[in-house]
């Protein structure tokens, strides 16, 4: 392994107004062996080992304003031309190892900081096999998931709790009772509830516990509830115990809080499903020539081992296209390694009319579709809320009209009446 | 502890095309209890007790350009309008608790993807007293690390091992026994560098500390090294505890890759001063619409315990401008919780040149001071590089211009040939 033949390639999307080429031997150079001048140690043999190799650059068009400000023009430049390109870099794998935290220092590190650069962007990473040694990846995916929520050919529905804090001990348990009894497949505490003082997280999961196995007792059916273990590092294990202990089946954690390094960590303990919840990522991905594409994140939350994993919905309350969501869902369904299955989550804006559009879209029913306001604010309550759900997906399994099929399901017919005018 | 009294109050400057007053109230209620729709469980005591409160709302001006794609323009309008305002936001302490994890999910979430933001940054955040309860902070800070460094009335000054990555154990062995004969007070790894498949942590300190030892026998001076320990969460204290058992003396981790939760673990366990680098801050700072201001990150970093914080130098090589280190500098010396001290670290493009300015414009000696090229190029060798660091600081603490101090200083003024011309 340790040959500089095992390579990593990354790829950029850049704007620079210096030439091209001298800018992304800049990014190799700095991102490897370089250094703003040359050092006494940077020998040829030193640089054939350890240098990032520049291995392909496509130029994509040229503008007159910067994405981001900071960015050098070349000597004399009274005003810049911006070229923007995909570049594709290549590090050598001993140069860090197999380490999602040193892998990030190379390929995402100071890179973005380059005054070369007026927008430079992750897309996407090509990862060798020592990462799957290092990293075993999901432990459940699709399948396993599928498994412990007893839900097949069609996706797993869900809801979040809401309101989304506040809820009191008597409250929720009367929520998730109703939840519970309601014949939901699925539900997700809110990222912003996870273990506070007002009601910590040891006794929600008594108090919701509770509820759901009444509930399987009666219904046959146990509801997978993924609760928000969301905690400083050293809790995140005992977080997860408290869980499995009192019997749940799904752990949820926000990606970005605790970082890829705590979710892997995590994945190395846990015995539950990882729902993967990328809140911040917005903050990572909004500005178009910076941060990172979604295709690389949701590679390297695999890799961390996530099991499900957020991609927004159709039509959703974000910033965030269709077309973005439909691609982050490919993604997602697309083999790592092989494999590395992740199930990816719909939600925010949801409700029974964007099943059909979904379907259609990404032509899958190996998503969870959740639904927050969909499933709770439905007129007839939280039951009929959930029916709509599965209506609208048979609907689009069927291959009718969300009104066709409305006729004849009166649930679905209410939510198109309160959801469907938004 | 438990009341809603007791709040985090977070800074943000946004952009809305939205009416500014709904755009804060939508971010507010995203960010507490509310969804898309009204559900059942959001009850006026409930939100009475958890919901966020828009505190002030200061407008800023207005534009015709969004600084970020995806905002949602008002109804029926075909062009946008795009006012610009800080907003304070207060959130109940008691809805996440003392906790840097779930404090990011609440106030640095999901809030970046609303659509009714056409730019969000989270400039600054006011903590309440449990946070330092629940994190004790800089463990060294500057004392401790003046009294393990054995350096007082001036900067510490220090290098970077270049080239960054591929030197083996009998290069590096040679470089660090050159860099401790010099009297340097500091050096540190790269952030590229941290336990790669070719030449192992657990080797390089050994090399690195045999070296360190064998000068301080002869200097009567002990180098301080930052090993960077950057690694998956479960190999942070491994890598801590194998420097420690070393006799070294630092250690250096890569802020955003571990994350935050990552450090304040690493923090509870360390006996040793954390080096905080922020490599991949670049993506979370450049876009000024986006992303959070250093003011906020350094208060964030120094929660989770990091006694050094990088934050650039002037004229560095990155895309960020005098203005903005100063700032940050400052930010680093004010002190939080009447204390948190932490030690901002100049570097990138550093030389002794830079030293007389970074004075002028700091007003402070409290700072580390490094150069990679400025010391390891300097003409005559590591040793004069390091002798004309401690000039430069000489000339600007004596109130000297460089050339003044450099016409009887020969490291100085051979500096000034090499670099000054950059």
């Amino acid at each position: 392994m340790d040959t500089a033949d095992t390579r990593i390639v990354a790829t950029y999307l850049v704007e620079t107004p210096q030439p091209l080429d001298v800018a992304v031997e800049v990014l190799a150079g700095e991102q490897s062996t370089g250094t703003f001048v040359a050092v006494p140690g940077e020998t040829d043999a030193l640089r054939e080992r350890h240098r990032a190799r520049v291995e392909s650059v496509r130029e994509l068009g040229v503008g007159r304003t910067p994405a981001l400000p900071g960015a050098k023009l070349p000597k004399g430049a009274s005003e810049g031309v911006y070229v923007r390109a995909e570049v594709k870099v290549s590090f050598p794998y001993h140069n860090f190892g197999a380490s999602i935290p040193n892998l990030l220092a190379t390929v995402a590190g100071n890179l973005y900081e380059l005054r070369e650069f007026s927008g430079l962007r992750l897309m996407d990473l090509e990862l060798p096999e020592p990462f799957a040694k290092a990293y075993p990846g999901p432990q459940f995916g699709i399948e396993g998931t599928r498994r412990l929520a007893n839900v097949y050919g069609r996706p797993i529905i869900g809801t979040i709790v809401k309101p989304s804090v506040g809820l009191g001990p008597d409250e929720l348990r009367e929520l998730v009772r109703e939840l519970a009894m309601a014949g939901l497949d699925f539900v997700k505490d809110d990222e912003l509830n996870a273990n506070p003082p007002y009601f910590p997280l040891q006794e929600r999961v008594q108090v919701v516990m509770e509820e759901i196995e009444r509930a399987a007792d009666k219904t046959g059916k146990k509801l997978m509830y993924a609760f928000n273990i969301t905690d400083d590092v050293d809790r995140l294990i005992a977080n997860h115990d408290i869980v499995e202990k009192a019997g749940g089946n799904c752990v949820m954690v926000s990606i970005n809080s605790v970082g890829l390094a705590g979710v892997a960590y995590l994945r190395k303990h846990s015995h539950l499903p990882i729902h993967g919840h990328r809140n911040q990522w917005g903050a990572m991905t909004r500005s178009p020539f910076l941060g990172m594409e979604f295709r690389a994140y949701q590679k390297l939350c695999r890799l961390a081992g996530v099991d499900h994993l957020h991609t927004n919905g159709l039509h959703n309350k974000f910033f965030e296209s269709n077309e973005s969501v439909i691609r982050s869902v490919q993604d997602c369904l697309t083999p790592m390694f092989g494999g590395y299955p992740v199930m990816p989550v719909l939600s925010s804006g949801q409700w029974a009319g964007t099943a059909i559009e979904s379907y259609r879209e990404m032509n899958t029913v190996d998503v969870m579709h959740l639904a927050g306001g969909g499933i709770m604010a439905h007129p007839a309550g939280v039951a009929a809320g959930a029916i709509s759900m599965r209506q609208g997906w048979e609907a689009a399994l069927a291959g009718q009209s969300l009104e066709e099929y409305a006729a004849a399901h009166v649930e679905l017919q209410q939510a198109i009446g309160k959801f469907g005018q938004n």
